[in-house]
């Protein structure tokens, strides 16, 4: 089995890849989000595990619109916490490092640990976090650092300085698994939705309603913007519903002047967070 | 009156300064969202704009979360249209281009633009356009171009090589006024909102009917993370009502066991949209 994901070996992405399927997967690694959807669309892979939100930094917006743009069905989700590291080469001392490269997301949820411990350190952009620290391994400058799993140090043999510089511990990311044919999964009980109401005051309040009044949980709400209609919003809904229940429902909305679509029925992880 | 921006001259931001204020303004340059905030709280100016969302990018989540944290009064908005052009120095050969400096939201919005046209040129993220015009007349080599507005252009007196070269016409940017201090904007008709509920099912469908069962039209609805609680959300409203019956909504939603904190209340912009 090929799963297309973004980011190279030891990146987040690996571990959710690997925690949903299994150790015998072979990665096919893309730079972009759009690479992962592109992967799946022109057979290069068989399923793809995309991040889709983190529990600080938010939704990732990027890959919400591609969802929409692709229509690859969601077979099901893998939540990861997330603990950041501070990698630098073999006897490196903190006080010289001048660059700390990663990937915008881990540079933002380190904040605090940056700005206590290397205040005057340049944060370089870099497109995933594993490579960063390839990066700085090839670069073989002790001025830079990089921030990164556990697994990618372990990967590119390369020494922790501190371990888990997150702002806050309950750092969690979310991911989504898809498939670019799929069967129905056995047991769905959670649903991810695009919902488009029409114009008029009051629209998504009725179309939510039809949610509520069928006692259906609802446990995300994300809006975009409508290309092409200045300040008109589409909304991304997930819900803890699959099968008739659901359907039902969207037929109400649809009766209402809604367009809906799905864009995958699958089971909700089963996880607990702790601080 | 000093107003702080962020970019440089020549940016979107300066426009919407201008237009809002008049052109007797100071503008204090910030290279950040963050700092724009920092440079009102420590009074180093008078009042801020900062744009918020775009109509194609979508919002500008950091912004949202600086909003959260600082509460400075908003105390209107401004709608600009954006074109972006490509820029280029005297002479310079489209077919010898190997690099784009410009914003990332910047550099987004022309992604068909790009790559039709340099599809084999990098893309460069610089924190700004019009400081990305400015480097690329500082760097002096032609095979160098930046996206960014005319008036960028003509600040630094640099040709353009393509004008209006974003993927849609219905490109427009909202930003937000804020003073450190300030006082009841006369005539607001549109108020913006942080709402939390409780974590019970349907809490923010109930909380929504008080707005919608008032005949108040709600413009927008963005969720952001909380932060320490995974997978709960926050929702930051915008709302076509001020004073009385606003205050009235806001206090029958308290009485819901929501947290509701107003932002500001203003005019809304006036605009009409052309494709």
């Amino acid at each position: 089995m090929k799963v297309a994901i973004q980011g190279e070996p030891g990146s987040f992405h690996e571990l959710a890849a690997r925690h949903w399927f299994d150790d015998t997967i072979e990665l096919v690694c893309c730079e972009t989000f759009a690479g992962v959807f592109d992967a799946l669309a022109k057979k290069q892979a068989d399923a793809a595990v995309c991040a889709i939100e983190n529990s600080l930094y938010g939704s990732i917006n990027e890959v919400y619109d591609l969802l929409r743009k692709h229509r690859f069905p969601i077979i099901g989700e893998v939540h990861e916490r997330i603990h950041q590291n501070l990698i630098t080469l073999p006897g490196a001392d903190l006080r010289e490092i001048t660059h700390v490269y990663s990937h915008p997301v881990a540079l933002d949820q380190c904040r605090t640990f940056l700005e206590e411990h290397l205040p005057e350190a340049e944060r370089i952009q870099y497109h995933d976090t594993a490579a960063s620290v390839e990066y700085i391994k090839r670069l073989d400058d002790p001025r830079n650092a990089a921030i990164a799993s556990m697994a990618a140090a372990e990967l590119y043999e390369l020494p922790v300085a501190n371990t888990a510089i997150e702002d806050m511990s309950t750092n969690y990311t979310r991911f989504l698994v898809m498939k670019a044919d799929a069967t129905p999964v056995e047991g769905a009980d959670k649903a991810s939705l695009i919902l488009k109401t029409d114009n008029t005051p009051g629209a998504l309040y009725s179309a939510l309603g039809i949610l509520a009044n069928s006692g259906i949980n609802m446990t995300k709400l994300q809006s975009r913007p409508i290309i092409g209609q200045v300040w008109k919003y589409q909304f991304y809904l997930d819900v803890e519903a699959a099968g008739q229940k659901l359907h039902d429902c969207i037929s109400e909305m649809m009766n209402l002047g809604c367009e809906v679509s799905i864009l995958g029925e699958y089971k909700a992880a089963q996880a607990s967070y702790e601080d």
